[in-house]
Order: structure tokens, then sequence, then C-alpha cells
């Protein structure tokens, strides 16, 4: 890697497995990856053996004691600046790591290095990310048929992670948020038993992880005629983020489309009312690399797949808020995501 | 704590949110939790500002900076000896404590503090976990209903998901076994294309998070008629398993109810095959302490929920296995799942 010059270390032990399954394709749940300039060598156990040799190109290490195997390859390596993820390694596993090695062996903690190689998202990676999106708007179109008053925001979560399992996610990408009535205003609501009642707003924020990948959709319904201010309300927040949209382009930084979304909001006095920012990056991770926040200075570069978000939320009413996922492009975005916008009533 | 005199700490920084949750009833999803000797103090942000101060007796301490209000409110108790999760907690974060307490301030790594008192768990506790089981039973007995030859392992995974949500459950405690035919020999199968086909093993391995408590179950069917082999197979790792219940008990160590499945099997030549340990404790994650494994020697205690699951895994013909979630009592224990145990054939 080039970058490690920069963080002035010799090689780099990577430990969060979505990071060795992005440098290398492995899927399993237990490795450890040692990347040299000349070399990179996988570390796992036997339950893996012969998954790591069909998934990877690297040297592999299979042993019934993993830690130990590792410990004495760093060893015989006498590496003078070991790089580690500061923010994925545990402090009982810095310790170990620090008894077993030579005193000439410093460890040199690194932070989002393999991370901000995975914020440009491949052709294939591209390709999974579309995969993930296609299957949410297709189970998000097959659960809203099912939706009846009575059912509880929890039976239609089921609903919504049962469809998308059936067109082929290996699950959902976070925990599916359902949410009716004032309790759309809560940021963090968990699907609940409260059932669908008539005259109150839908809030439904899910995603679906194909192939490893994840997607981000959010879209609001009325459950029957929505009054004046709620279809107002819909209105600026649709046209926050599609301003949000316009302004996504190889070049811009990240700031400058979460002020998009916060002017245009402002336009109706409600900026007061959007009180988180107005995307991320997703991928391997549901939160990935960069942050689409106020006054931040990363510049969007062509295949960052990012979420476009903003939403309003007044307690006693509910929130709402609108979300595609959307791939940078060197005149502006794609929009991934296909399920129309307008304000849904059922 | 009385353990803060042995682990020689003043105080004690709880950072999984596991722990935290066990110790207040806090179920946020951050938080950070300052245990000293005649108050604590849970540290969180404004997005759980209200459902801080329903769920918790503590002092609480909103912010919207909670890494830094937790910095000032150290700083100000100027503690000797800070106790924190070793296990719990990135070097980063060591790293950031470390640099903003006074050197006064002590930091000393700790270990299974928390997590030895969530061993033995409370009626409250007991209860939730048998409610957890019981929504895993009935979720089972609906999806074995469901199942047709043709459908894909897939589609079956799901099927149970949503069985479980639909019964009450917040969703499954881990992700879903179900392997077919010789997959099931695979230690982690996850749910694939596989369909199921006549002839051949079926194995489901599941648990329902319930209250935020798991249960945990696994169970073996037979796609038509089983031969004499798997018949044979089936009924010695019953046995085994049988065997095992029958010496959990109060003050037996561990290890030895991991010898009564490992001497049964043995007894029919099938020992080599188990190629696992015979359980482990369950609660608010699904795997906790005590493991059941060859050789422990930590003494079984009444109030301790643990699996018994022995198996035996035979490349090209498959794998069984039978778990149940077992409570230990004083005069032996008590098996919580009902579900039955023989072979079924569908």
């Amino acid at each position: 890697m080039a970058a490690f010059g920069a963080a002035k270390i010799d090689a780099l032990l990577v430990t969060s497995l979505k990071n060795i399954r992005y440098l290398t394709g492995f899927t399993g749940s237990a490795a450890q990856l040692l990347v040299e300039p000349h070399r990179t060598t996988i570390f796992t156990d036997p339950r893996y053996d012969i998954q790591v040799r069909e998934q990877v190109d690297c040297q592999v290490n299979v042993s019934s004691k993993p830690a130990r195997a590792l410990e004495t390859a760093l060893k015989r390596r006498a590496i003078r600046r070991l790089g580690f993820e500061a923010h994925h390694v545990h402090y009982a596993d810095y310790a170990r790591y620090r008894e077993g090695l030579p005193a000439s062996t410093r460890l040199v903690p690194t932070s989002g290095m393999v991370e901000s190689l995975r914020a440009i998202k491949s052709p294939e990676e591209r390709e999974a990310i579309r995969r993930a999106v296609l299957v949410n708007s297709a189970a998000f179109a097959a659960a809203v048929k099912e939706i009846r008053l009575g059912m509880t925001e929890r039976d239609l979560a089921a609903e919504i992670d049962y469809q998308m399992r059936l067109l082929g996610a290996e699950g959902p990408a976070f925990d599916t948020i359902v949410a009716a009535g004032p309790r759309s205003a809560l940021p963090h609501a968990q699907p609940g038993a409260k059932p669908l009642e008539a005259n109150e707003l839908l809030l439904i924020d899910m995603g679906a992880q194909v192939e490893g990948y994840a997607s981000d959709m959010t879209r609001v319904l009325h459950l029957g005629q929505p009054n004046r201010r709620t279809k107002q309300l819909y209105r600026s927040v649709l046209d926050a983020q599609l301003a949000a949209i316009d302004a996504v382009k190889d070049g811009i930084p990240a700031g400058a489309v979460d002020r998009a979304a916060r002017s245009r909001l402002a336009a109706d006095q409600l900026d007061a009312l959007f009180t988180h920012s107005t995307g991320h990056g997703l991928g391997l991770d549901i939160h990935e690399f960069p942050r689409l926040a106020r006054g931040e200075s990363t510049v969007l570069r062509t295949g960052m797949a990012v979420t476009i978000e903003p939403g309003v939320y007044q307690a006693g009413l509910g929130g709402i808020r609108i979300e595609d996922t959307v791939l940078v492009t060197g005149s502006g975005c794609e929009v991934l995501t296909p399920t129309p916008k307008e304000l849904l009533v059922v």
C-alpha cells in the first residue's frame, strides 16, 4: 500500500472483518490479515480451511491456534513498525500483541487506512449495491400491499424483512424502522406493539444486504388522506431532498450537499426541525466514510455511494424523511432507488 | 461492587452496552457507565434523554458531547485507579482516555467483572429466557408446517425468522442456521440457495430474542424415511444429550457435563465426530460465561442458563445436533425447551 509511507509503518495488521473482506474477499467470521509491501497473509482457523482457499488469492495460514500462528509469524518477520487498526482492536488484544512481540517491533495505531479505500466503489461493488437497492425497493412494494389498519409496527417490520429475504437478501442491512404516528418523530424508533391507525404518518426506513453490500431507503406513507400541514411538510422535505441530490457531484465538498438540503428547509422555516445530517456513505457497512454533514470538507468523488436523507420531526405530529441511495458521478449523481417519492396514501 | 477490592480499582468504567443494560436497564445504543462505591452515573446523548430517565435509577448525565462530559467528570472525581473493560474498549478509545485524564489517574484493564455477575440469572431474567424459549419453540412448530421439497434453505430461514417476529420476538437471537443434506455437516453453515431434497437431513439451529434475552435450540429433521445408519447416529446423539442433561447440577464443574456427552458418544465410537463443546451460557448475549467444554473447571450454580448441544458431523452424510436451553437448579436442571426430541420425519 502506498499509504504505508505516510503512516510510517512497514506492515499493517488488519483486524476488521469488513476490511479483510474488502481486501481479500474472505467472508468468514474469524481472521486476521497481515499486509506487507510484497506479500499478504490471512490467518484463520480450520473451520474456514476450505472456504479461505476458495475465496482468497493471498497467502493462507490455517491453524487451530490462529492468534499464536500470527504471533509466531510476526516474530519471524521482525517488522520494525507494525500498524494496527486502533478503532477495531480491543485493548486486551493490543496488550496481548504488545506482550508477545519483541521490543524491536513497535505497534503503531492507525485509523481509517482501509476505510478510505473503501469509499470509492469498484464496478463490482456498485453492481452489488445496485442489486441491494432493487431488492429493497421490490420488498417495500410487496410489503406496502400487506399494510392493514390494526397491524403492529413490529408485524410490518417482520413482513418487510421476510420479503427482503424471499427476494434474495442475506437479511436486512440494519434493524428495519417502522414508526407510526407521533412515534415517527423519534429519531431511533424501534418497531413496537403500536397498531397502525387511520390518519397518521407511517415512516419506513429499511435496507437490504445483498452479497455483503447494503442499501438504505426511507419512505413515508399516510394512512388515509393527509391534512394540509402534513402535505406542506412533505413537499418541503422532498424539495430539500431533490436540492441535495442536485448538489451531489464529483469534486463537491460533502458539507455543500448538507447545506443544500438545510437551506431549502430554512426557506420554509423548517431547518430547526432537521436534527440530523443529510447522509452517509454505505457499502459493506451501512454507515461508511464519508459523512454528508454540516461543514464536512471531504470532497465527493466518482464512485462513492451515499445516502441523501433529509427529514423534519415535529413532536406530536411525527417525522417525515425521504431517503435514496445514490452514486456520485462526474456530472452529478445517479439515483439508484427506483421507488416513487410522492407521499403514498394507503 | 465487592469485586473492586480484588481488582484493586476505585471505580469501574463500563463500556459494553449489554453490561450497561444488565446493571441499569438502559436499552439505548450509546452510553457509558461510571460505577463508584457510592454512586453510579450513566453518560448518554440527547437522543436518549427521555428514555434514559425512564429506564434507570442511577445518576444521569445527558450531553451532546458525552465523551467530553465523561472526561470532565473523571477529572473532577480524581479517581486513583480506574478500571476499564479491556475486552470492550478499542485501543483508540483507551488512548483518548489516557490522554484526557490526569497522570494521577491510573487506567487498570479488567476482564469479565460484570460478565461473571451476569452468569447467575435473576428470577426476572429467567422469565425472559423462558419466554424466549417458548417463542422459539412455537415459531419452529409453525415453520415446520411450511416445509416443502424444493424450497431453499434461505426461504425456510426467512420463514422461521418471520414466525419468531409474529410471535413477539425482537428478532432472531443469532443468524438462523438452516442446513440441508451434506451441508448440515458444516459447523457454520449459512442458509443458502440449496433446495430441500428428499432423503436428506435438515438441521435447524435457531434462537429468539425476547426482552433482550436469548434462547437457543437445534433440531434435526429428515426429509422422507431415514435409513438405519441415520437412525443410529440420531439415537447416539440423543442419548449423549440426555446424559449431559443428567449431569447438570449446582456444584458440578462445567467440564463434567461435557465429559458426560463425550463418553456416551465414545461408547458408540462417535466421539471423534463431536467436534465442538457441549454448551454455553446465554442471556443478554447468545454466548455467555460459562463454557461447557472439555476440562472446564467453572462450577455450575443454581440460576445459570446454559445450552446442552452435542452433535456428530460426518462428511458426505451430514450433521446431527440436538440442543436445548436449560436452567441449573439445586437438584439438577430444568429443561426449558418443550419441543419434542424424536427425529422428526417430514
